[in-house]
């Protein structure tokens, strides 16, 4: 009697990180460099990018956004006004809610992103300081954005988020003059947790530092290019 | 041959109902009024706790803290100070890393926790705007914290967050002054999602709008009472 050699695959991939990987390769066919950016509930990532990408596309760099929430378009209804290409992406239908986006709801977004007319895709998370950072979906690099407002010691309580991330944004330091608040210690918290990380500060509000940001974006294809 | 009936039990209860209602238990035992702390990530949580329970046991109210984090005692260090019992439960050692406390958590916080000493154990939460809203714990009543520098449209991005709780408290009014915020449309969305909330502005830093906070502790347990 013929047996059939039984194969035990002891290493299976972990399946959010296979369909990470089907999303890269859809990205790197595109030459689209993508972006996760993330943060808690109203750290102002939004904002940050009606600031940053208006008029960028005139400067050369194509942008396009992928719009993470558990329900509505709050926030893909904004960045529509930048005539740039941006899909939204509830969680609550068919996704049970979840708080974070993983690799295989940013894939079934896919087909509604017209990856050809972009550069660079932005995709903005659900609004969370914990779960989106233990979540690949097949990105060139992690932005996370934290307030002013929320207090210096986020990085040591939530380090994971803060580790993942290749640049951490300060935002909101027009509020600094009316709070509590040691940005120096933040940033020293920052660097405890993730000496690696590129940290900046900026007002999404009234511009301070955005001309950074918009620079950092800009160089990111050339970035991940070279790292590939 | 003798068959035993067996029986499908359809409706298998959710075990974190079962275990929140093991823990309602234990409350009850002890006459404990419980209240679950719920914000995202910098709302101020601890500084409003900080504010209010300064003294309340001098008015007849037993106050003790479970605070709950993904890592460090940052909290519960700051709330030691007011002399009342504080206990801290960690969710990265052994349960994940998890962004939110569910019943099992908090039972097995319970033994470490001495509801003998208390009127009321305030639960504070991990600082998140989803998933906390998911997991009953065996309490009462449910707070939310939401600031004033998060955006008017928080309710209506995590509705199930904000329609859980009977009581929301909007923080940090003092910075009312440097924002561009409309709190009356942010009042009018926390009542559309959910009518029947109590609505009350604070500042935990200026104390303004506090005692108005601690009168509706001060009236939870005969509220809870009455209600059970």
């Amino acid at each position: 009697m013929h047996r059939t050699k039984v194969r035990v695959v002891e290493d299976a991939l972990d399946a959010n990180n296979t369909i990470a990987a089907a999303n890269r390769g859809d990205f790197d066919r595109a030459s689209v460099t993508v972006v996760n950016l993330m943060s808690a509930p109203g750290a102002g990532k939004t904002t940050l990018l009606e600031r940053a990408l208006d008029g960028l596309a005139e400067e050369g760099l194509r942008v396009g956004v992928l719009e993470g929430d558990v329900q509505g378009s709050f926030d893909a209804d904004r960045l529509s006004v930048l005539h740039i290409p941006v899909v939204q992406l509830n969680t609550d239908n068919g996704f049970g809610g979840e708080c974070h986006l993983d690799a295989n709801m940013v894939r079934s977004a896919l087909p509604a992103v017209p990856l050809d007319e972009m550069d660079v895709l932005i995709v903005e998370n659900v609004g969370n300081l914990v779960c989106p950072a233990e979540f690949r979906i097949g990105e060139d690099a992690r932005i996370m954005v934290c307030s002013v407002t929320e207090g210096e010691d986020k990085p040591l309580k939530y380090p994971l988020m803060f580790r993942a991330c290749e640049l951490v944004v300060i935002n909101k330091v027009d509020l600094l003059e009316h709070l509590d608040f040691d940005v120096e210690r933040l940033e020293a918290n920052i660097l405890q947790v993730n000496p690696h990380a590129t940290v900046m500060r900026v007002s999404a509000k009234t511009g301070e530092g955005i001309d950074a940001f918009r620079v950092w974006l800009q160089a990111l294809p050339a970035r991940a290019g070279a790292a590939a």
